[in-house]
């Protein structure tokens, strides 16, 4: 049994609220179990220097936490002048995974900025920016479409993100804080709509793992992707028709 | 007439939610207007080196903007590598005025931390948070004072802030961000419970401000002080009584 | 009876000797008792990014203290590789009062850097920085007007600060360290040759202070002002008739 | 056909020359095509802070490449004054990976640090890093043990890593820089002697990929792990029995 | 002739004003023509942690230039947020110069630090500094003998530098600001009062020098330090007769 | 006797093997008996912004020693973010050497940038990188000439660099680190080809000398640096004769 009574595959509560920011193009407070997420999706009529000239858009993405997201309080990375490896390698997975379902050139020459600010954090904070920072990209784009003709919608497809892992011998869906810092093998998975992976990132320092326990991880976490997709859509409303059309 | 219809002396719809975070010792969301900031206290058993070994404790304040909390999104602080003076300044502000209200005596080798994160600014954000920071503290010393036996209870006022300005040879009360950027003269005013000043900080660099026009803006910031101290004591319910006690 | 003989309204000896850099465009020693303060205005013909383009000047301030201005070493900020906030706050203080009697419009498209280096530091670092910039700023204008025809003079008024204080429940005029250290209510005053405020900067962190407190504070204050000007017209000899023209 | 004439399966011509510093406690020169990295094992009898008196050792691992390990010049990351994302994200990696083959129980409270510094590069990287690295992880425990009574040998299993990837529908043992830059997917993979997976690092930025893809590219490294264990076999000599033992 | 008509071997009027900080143990103002140097001496009754429990001390030096010390305004190195090459390599050599002339062990375990910071800058400012801190270390000495019994004193001799140079096939001794750019070759020499060299640095970057332009500028600075030597000897009065004693 | 068995003036085996990096433009590996140092040389078609429109080149160098290429592990100037003195002080020197025998009209609008990374370390690794980075820069400047029709050849003469040194009363050439941490006095030396200093860095730390001390030294000096100019024609073979053609 797990600590909060929930079964091997079962995802925890997701609740996604839009439009929590009135200044954002897209916003959402994503919700999963304790971990709370705010992601913006901030629209600028300019592309970084490596992408000028080239017709096409630019999807980035930012991560943080905010000092005490978390059980005892963080230094915040302003004040040491410096982002931690960690913020780094979460902010180049979630612009790297968003890019993959957004057609840059659909887009135009335009930036899109995610920014995942973890509010409070009880494991899976990656993951749930990922699923969140999805919503708020796709209201930024749907608000971008009532000023813009796009050719194509720039959205092709859905994505979400869910962390899967190994405790004690058993696959569990959506580790919280405390499996996590328990769990001997660790996995981040990405995928589409379409049940494709865009990212995959499984980890066994503890402990190395097998084919047969990467395969059951990653049926886990196929279903529960499809769930979080399905939350998304809900979340979206009419707009999520739109993606892929 | 005020933009959004307010009278000059009023201010502008306040709520105080506390609780909003699961492990900071103490916490809360207020919202003045559209500007919403989550203050976070939290309590380490241990003190600065410039304050070790003199049984004191110390009150410090760390203020950050997340990216989008803006009309546009600004840069992280994180990102550029260094606090701008802006930052530094409002920050040692809050840390100093909160300090004015705490016998560092009583609260005995500990630090607690004010973090005020701006969720949305619509001007008035270090005010704000010290109003808001206010409460979390007293929650915090609170919930201290369940395992700690103070000889004294180391908070000894309220105290509250509001800022004030002079657009077109008005004086008006708690202006928010389109008034605060039209104003000639803008002044930051905390106030204690007692109706003392504790800082005051007035900039006329637009418009240099006589001693008539300082004397109404005291006027209209000791009367919003007022308000916010008694919804500070609401928020508090029965913790309130110990203050100054 | 103050340590140094001096009475409640009494300002330390000030000297301002004009003229003491062979590169910069104006350049001051001013010295209030034991402070002293090198002020250089050094005139570059471009303005920072955000004001191109506006056919506005832009004034701005950089404040240092040598290692050695102070009772022990100080260790330099160039050598830790940023800028304290005590640092930023009192640079940022020096540029929005001298820019408050600069019209930026007359000026032209031009920057004036006012440098303020503390050479040796007894109290009153800001206040006196602010006095002695002044002077340097008007010999900068004065030697540009030489060479630019200047539709209107772009100083408008003179200006210069004072600290005043309170300890043991007597305000005091110009607070040297000692007393500086000592003081529970501490406040810097800049004001305008027509008797207006242009910042107002009171702390009360180690007691909050009246209304009443704060009028005599302020009274001190206009006194000092009043003479710190008469000092600046004196050193600035026929140049002073052009200020306001 | 590869551009190299290479089989699908084929791994690039490997050499690992050890001893190729006279300081370190373990060196190597790997190279892997026109891939070479430097990679030197350096003991320290300490570890950091966070390690403190737990009667644990410590594996950390940092990474760099030469200005012009690359076919235009980079910029030096200790003149830009920060390590980019890309080499915390590798040395992180690097890092965790050989901690999970060694036990660190058995190491003691030292601390061995794997410098990995390319010479030149050719694509793959940090894979080549991983495996060159623990070569000179085995060197240095190996000299340890000469002057050390280990309970236990500290390296518990071979560790090696290689990259696959998919181009034109095709999966691709070992990409080169060429290849990398056309791959469609790109998967980096640190397997065990025991042929179980430590890292798992697949992204699908333009192409998601699906199970069955996952499974060849799986396979191709499984395959290109033993040869490449089979090579740090060799290089390790009489060493190499004691691993695991 | 020289553009300020001094002949080939003949110094800038030297002047050496001690006593110029009221609180460090040593100061002096030391100007070499145009050229301005504040001299600080500063004791601290600690050594640095790399030269703890050798019953040793340590001479450091700083160094820095106001910003406007030159014909343009230079930004601060403190606001840039980091120190320049030219920086670290004068305050470097000034630090090895002095050290050069103090018995560390006669020192005892203290810390001297001289701060040299150029209020205005025409040429030398480097061979200035080491001339002045010399002086101001002196002061801090002899300071310090009054109330430590020294077993041997700590000054073992005299130190002064020169800079000397190359023009038109000229040699010339103390070069200013105007000559020391159109120098071909540039040399700083530092040397004891016995007539040792301490510290020798030519460069030749724009021409190649010889050996017997090599003699004819060794034999300008000797000269050079004579008189340098004199002045300290005047400026330090009766204390001078206990250096090397 | 020298440890290691050498005359006085006889320098160490000096290797220097060519195209060891397949991108660099010029590139070699020095090694002086221990100490082992990749040089290469890249071509940039664009000058520094200060050399900018002037129709000249620019030299520039940059320097660093692997983590472990000394006794005991260094750490990272990267992951320290910032450059040590030492590393800014090497890097100005060999920029400098290197310029003085280039002649940048003749080279034509273009940046050469010689990357000295030490591999080993054993003594004399700024005077070997010089040395080696001469040969690096003539391979680059040779392949230029392949493509570019140079008006006259930029390489005007050759370059070497060597340390010497006094241990116990007798001066020595090429000093090892053993004998570099006991040598009382350290000089290194550029010369031309033609016998010229290009630069002269003497140290007397530990003791000053004497003129008779110097002269011994550079005479030690010269002849190590015509061996070392014969080992650079060797490596350079039939591209030697264009130098100062």
């Amino acid at each position: 049994m797990r600590t909060d009574g929930r079964q091997p595959n079962q995802l925890r509560p997701v609740t996604i609220t839009t439009g929590v920011n009135k200044y954002a193009e897209g916003s959402v407070l994503i919700e999963v179990g304790e971990t709370k997420v705010i992601c913006t999706a901030s629209v600028e009529e300019r592309v970084p220097p490596f992408m000028k000239g080239q017709g096409k858009g630019w999807i980035t993405a930012e991560y943080a936490m905010l000092p005490r997201a978390t059980h005892s309080r963080n230094h915040r990375e302003a004040a040491k002048g410096k982002l931690s490896g960690r913020t780094m390698e979460i902010q180049r997975l979630i612009g790297r995974a968003l890019r993959s379902i957004v057609d840059l050139q659909a887009l135009g020459e335009r930036t899109i900025t995610l920014d995942c600010d973890v509010i409070q954090a009880d494991g899976g904070t990656r993951t749930t920016s990922i699923t969140g920072a999805f919503v708020a990209l796709c209201l930024a784009v749907n608000k971008l479409s009532k000023t813009t003709q796009f050719a194509k919608y720039p959205i092709t497809d859905f994505l979400a993100s869910v962390s899967v892992g190994v405790i004690q011998e058993r696959a569990l869906l959506d580790l919280n804080y405390e499996e996590d810092s328990k769990a001997k093998v660790d996995m981040n998975v990405v995928m589409t709509g379409n049940g494709k992976f865009v990212e995959l990132q499984g980890t066994g320092e503890d402990s190395p793992f097998s084919r047969e326990e990467l395969n059951k991880l990653l049926e886990l976490a196929e279903g529960g992707i499809e769930e979080l997709i399905e939350m998304q859509r809900a979340a979206l409303g009419e707009f999520a028709d739109r993606i892929g059309g």
